[in-house]
């Protein structure tokens, strides 16, 4: 069993807010975070598979695979866009980190799980001083 | 004389595109930065000055000083909002690195000279892969 | 299940060296970090928390009330200071990269339970080549 | 017990290939990294082992030992040379990072366990973008 | 005048010899750089153009051209290559970091001057410790 | 004409004061680095040479050979070491990076211009968010 990570990064627009609250209560809660106008950050996102390793190629997965279905399913629905509002996997739920890598999780696991390796970590940086990691629900 | 830089960070969404251009228009010119629903950034700052050295202290001035004039004049006007619409320094301004970092230095120069030192280059990265620096505009 | 991280930095200067030792011994076994004079690093510190997700907030738990913890329980004590004199949770125990990291796990572990999450991980670099990682006593 | 990582860094080339297979398919399945006239990489190596702390010294082990085990068994031998042909612990192998980082881990391993810790991970990054982890065959 | 800078990145094998001496010597004076098996880098290219700001667009240039033109006429030929064997604009020179700088340097000169901007500096980093930079041969 | 940098680091203690000033005075004007039982850092020192090229060995000047004379001159001297107590060339100075910078370049001159090559600038980090640059007393 062999763990490999792939980078991607996305840069995207965002806010944390609760629509039935008022900006000040938002404001109380999110902080600066909760801005009606938005804000935005450089994400790096990285994807930990996991698996034995095929004697043909000694590679768990092709990473290029990987890179695609990262790309396809959630890089191209992410990146210059607005977290809140343009994301279809992210409606209806509070734009934060832990969402959001739960959400990344639940795109790839089907994907993953057809190229017959397991997804082990989702693992998203919103600055270089805040990450959140997710390794499923089972864990 | 010594050059010294201060690196700050800020959190922002922008857009780039010109009002009187219709969408089909503005995604020709600037692709997916601009989108109308915005997309942001971790920006990074570094601010270099050069002077002198103060016999009495080896410095050429103090960083701390430094540090509090980008976070009063910059961080805290552009930090956790919208560059398009809440910065008074950005308006009526195309939201470019390029602009940015031009707007960022007009708004340090006045500060900088009241330390008697003068200020160098701002330095502005928009990603790992993109960055741009301005000198003033008599270089 | 979500852990989420928070990067905090130091500066401060310590000695390897067994005050029941002498010199030569010291330097025998600890090499140049035991030069009785001090050196100094820029730590930087890793904290990882993990527990469930608020539903109304989207968070583990508030990253300015885990940074407010770290900088009040951890830095204002280490930062700029002697870590072998003037750090009151490293009396009497060598000042290596381990102990550092299970002295920080000790202090931060009652505050972090008080919020309702697990204390996951304390990662703690001395230089970009060296770092610790402490789970716990049970682990 | 305590986590404790030494990273190390070597510069190599190799190439993607089964010998069996003519350039055509090793192309189609290994793309670019099977150019016959190879290519090459900056890996970066962290090594991680755990183990309680020697109460005399603070230490899960001198990492100035750790480190010259590393250099002897490995970088020696993969520092500027060409992993295909030169590297004897990969002959027979497929030179994927997968390969490699299982061949690190089973070269340390006998020496790490001769210190009376154990051998954790040997994670290998190729690219800033991929990384592979490897944790032991029990694992 | 504002300085804008894109990071491209390409990993390729080399090796520093001349042909007319025999490996000792080779080995005398490039060191492990000489090995006859080649080794490999991770290569990263900083290229910095400069010129006035477009009013219309508050673009020096568009960074996706500068892309386009770095892909095309350096990376497409380098990404995955022995520079001494398949590089074009490298035949006939010795494969160190200056002269690598310097080619990239005539390769892009022409197709940056047509873009109505002027090329500043070509960075080239072999490796964390080790980078090169070329102004022109004007400077 | 090109550039060549090469990356050295080193780990130190040290402490912003004058003797001639009380405690109370020291830390109105260095603050917390003025702490009287030292802190300490991580310096990371960038050293840029340049020159022609050598046409034998497309080199400025071999990399191994700046390496050298920065490690004899400099590291060997700076490296775990008290820069206020240990450092000869920092005798009488105060223990400012500005100051560190202009003494390590002063250093450095005489034993780089013996390689036919011009120093051209001391770049010294003493945290990711400070550095000093140095360019001789010409500039």
């Amino acid at each position: 069993m062999v763990h490999i990570t792939r980078r991607e990064r996305f840069n995207a627009a965002h806010r944390l807010f609760r629509s039935e609250w008022d900006d000040e209560k938002n404001l109380e809660i999110f902080g600066k975070c909760s801005n009606p106008n938005w804000h935005g950050h450089n994400y790096e996102l990285f994807v930990t598979v996991k698996g034995k390793l095929n004697p043909e190629t000694g590679f768990v997965l092709n990473l290029k695979e990987l890179s695609r279905i990262i790309q396809t399913k959630i890089i191209q629905k992410v990146d210059h866009k607005n977290i809140n509002i343009e994301v279809d996997f992210m409606q209806g739920k509070l734009a934060s980190s832990e969402n959001l890598a739960i959400a990344i999780w639940e795109e790839l696991l089907p994907e993953i799980v057809k190229l017959g390796v397991q997804l082990h970590c989702v693992k998203l940086f919103e600055t270089e001083n805040n990450f959140v990691e997710y390794y499923g629900d089972g864990y």
